[in-house]
């Protein structure tokens, strides 16, 4: 058989998550916290296997969960989404960003891709036989160039995938970048998929630009979030996703196939736990703080760095101290130095190798000060 | 924009339940039980989300849960899969199907369905650009004429979907059926892809006949199981498929994209729970006993039927009841008795009507026995 994917290998978070525990290295790669999520939630998961909540719930999500994300992005965004019509709750935010884009994208469709991008949006695009157009980041801000983005845009274009805040840079739209994609899409028939999942992680006072809170984009726009990004638990895969009916309408028949729906005790749970607003809105202090401490503790290293403006993601300059390629770095930094990171250029397209690793400092102190300590010997 | 699945509507559990819901009927629709699942198990994963299982497992299920899997196959079929290699733990038997389709079927291909079928078969080939070629399980005791597969095969065949115990006819594949399959399959280049969800729910002393076991089909086959439909939780959403290394590697370049991993602290439960083996062999007995109960119940109604093989379902044929479309006598039972079953018509790639309802038989005995009263006064 001929393999639809031929290009694609294992994800590069399996083989470093693999290589750290065979290494007993410390793993700051995969994007998960190593402290624990919060007990309450546990125990509302507890609560609801208990109460009987362990039969298929609605395939598009327990009705008081998309009531309560509703009442979250109308009180932050100022939006009202429709619980019923235009809000699915997936099994991750990568099945909704999977939902969206194979929804949407037909054979020689045109997808506007930021690059670096998250891993699995180019082959997501391949899948449905669309081509990824991409646009790189540019300089120590990683700044986007709108007029690049403009030339990208042909008859054929189908979708841009934004994520603010970025992985892997960190770096958050401002407002003006967002009325700028605002004016750009005008009078398109352009879709717009915005993968929000690290919204509630963001520093220094910054405000996080979501596509719902843009009329013009909203309209246009599927926005997918994460609730294990959010409150400490990856592994309890749910996120959701929240579009104008219509969309959402062929956003649901993917994911009846796809997955049909999502873990009942886990979303009970976090229809409880979104009624306290504090839960999320402590976060940016909490992961700030992270940030600090890890950028802190290694001030006197041989790297450079631009402070990550959101996620909970840092990524380092390491031209320095060596001239390897990041993979090869990488790969060194587990086995002789027991620290696993993340090279950068999975990320591009092209592999282009920019001499970056991305760190995650969702970790405790402890562990950032060990990770610090090695990277300050280098 | 133009939709890539225009015929598809909502899906007709997700229609039949939410009537049910409305009106407060009985819920004999969608297949889920309504009696709880061990509090063993549920204890189990409140002991793993203690133990800190609650960031993304490894993306093709927790290694443990792999290996019991493995053991199971081994003690039950006689063949050794490889953890490592050869299972993958997905989002329910949903994405384990939704992932073995797409990762093989090409535009053009044929896929050969057994009809009346489970209703995402056909959407899921449609989306990958292959052709249904469906053939009609036929007469009373729900036969195959397997000269019709075999004609049915062209150079474009690339797969064939088989589900043994049948959802909805409760129809069991017996050895001479596999048998038959593997003659027709040998030297092809055919992929078999085998839902075997229901392969603990089978009654009078039948044997289930796994893919798996048969070595000319294992070769070449992807076996799709549920946990959820196996230990009374449907709504933890687990579920499984095993393949030759080769097959599973393509398979999980589309996990990765739709859901990458699965749910952390049910994984972890399952994986210590598979350890007693009564958890599962226990269970034809049980549902027999339901079956016997229901079917005994209904004894002096109108309607006629086969009993069902396996499966928690059983068709009830209504042709003496009234000549109305199978769709229309479904919704009226709901409106005007307050019973909720599913029209086989959904099954049936023309829709065709055999006035036949489903019933899903996973009831406490005092629903059933509510539910029988209705049906002997039609
Ligand atoms: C789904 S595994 C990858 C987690 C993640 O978002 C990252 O590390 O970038
Ligand atoms: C995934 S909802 C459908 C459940 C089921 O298998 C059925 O009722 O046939």
């Amino acid at each position: 058989f001929e393999s639809k994917l031929p290009k694609n290998e294992v994800s590069i978070f399996t083989v470093m998550s693999e290589m750290a525990t065979q290494h007993q290295a410390i793993n700051l790669s995969q994007g998960f916290p190593n402290f624990e999520t919060d007990k309450k939630l546990k125990k509302l998961v507890n609560k609801a296997m208990k109460n009987g909540y362990n039969q298929y719930p609605p395939a598009n999500g327990v009705i008081a969960l998309r009531e309560a994300i509703s009442h979250k992005i109308e009180a932050l965004h100022d939006t009202f989404y429709d619980p019923i019509s235009e809000i699915t709750v997936t099994s991750g935010a990568t099945e909704a960003l999977y939902c969206a884009i194979t929804a949407f994208v037909h054979p020689g469709d045109e997808v506007i891709v930021l690059k670096p991008a998250y891993d699995t949006y180019e082959p997501t695009v391949e899948l449905s036989g669309g081509k990824v157009v991409p646009i790189q980041l540019k300089g120590a801000g990683y700044e986007l160039d709108w007029q690049e983005v403009e030339q990208a845009i042909t008859s054929r274009t189908r979708m841009i995938i934004i994520n603010t805040p970025h992985n892997p840079t960190g770096k958050v739209f401002s407002e003006e970048d967002m009325l700028k994609l605002e004016l750009l899409l005008k009078d398109t028939a352009i879709l717009l998929l915005s993968d929000e999942v690290y919204e509630h992680l963001i520093f220094d006072e910054k405000v996080h630009q979501s596509a719902s809170k843009f009329p013009n984009l909203a309209e246009r726009a599927i926005v997918c979030a994460s609730f294990g990004k959010t409150f400490h638990n990856t592994g309890w895969k749910t996120g959701y996703c929240v579009a104008p009916a219509e969309l959402m309408k062929e956003i649901r028949k993917i994911h009846e196939m796809t997955t049909f729906s999502v873990n009942h005790p886990m979303q009970r749970a976090y229809s409880e736990y979104l009624k306290d607003e504090r839960t999320y809105l402590d976060l940016p202090n909490f992961y700030q703080q992270k940030r600090d401490l890890f950028l802190n503790l290694i001030k006197s290293s041989k790297f450079s760095y631009t402070p990550s403006e959101g996620t909970y993601f840092q990524l380092l300059d390491f031209s320095a101290i060596t001239r390897e390629r990041d993979t090869e770095f990488a790969k060194r930094l587990i086995t002789e130095h027991n620290l696993a990171s993340i090279p950068v250029s999975v990320f591009n397209l092209d592999q282009k190798d920019h001499h970056q690793l991305r760190f995650c400092f969702a970790k405790t102190d402890e562990t950032l000060e060990r990770a610090a300590e090695i990277l300050c010997t280098l």
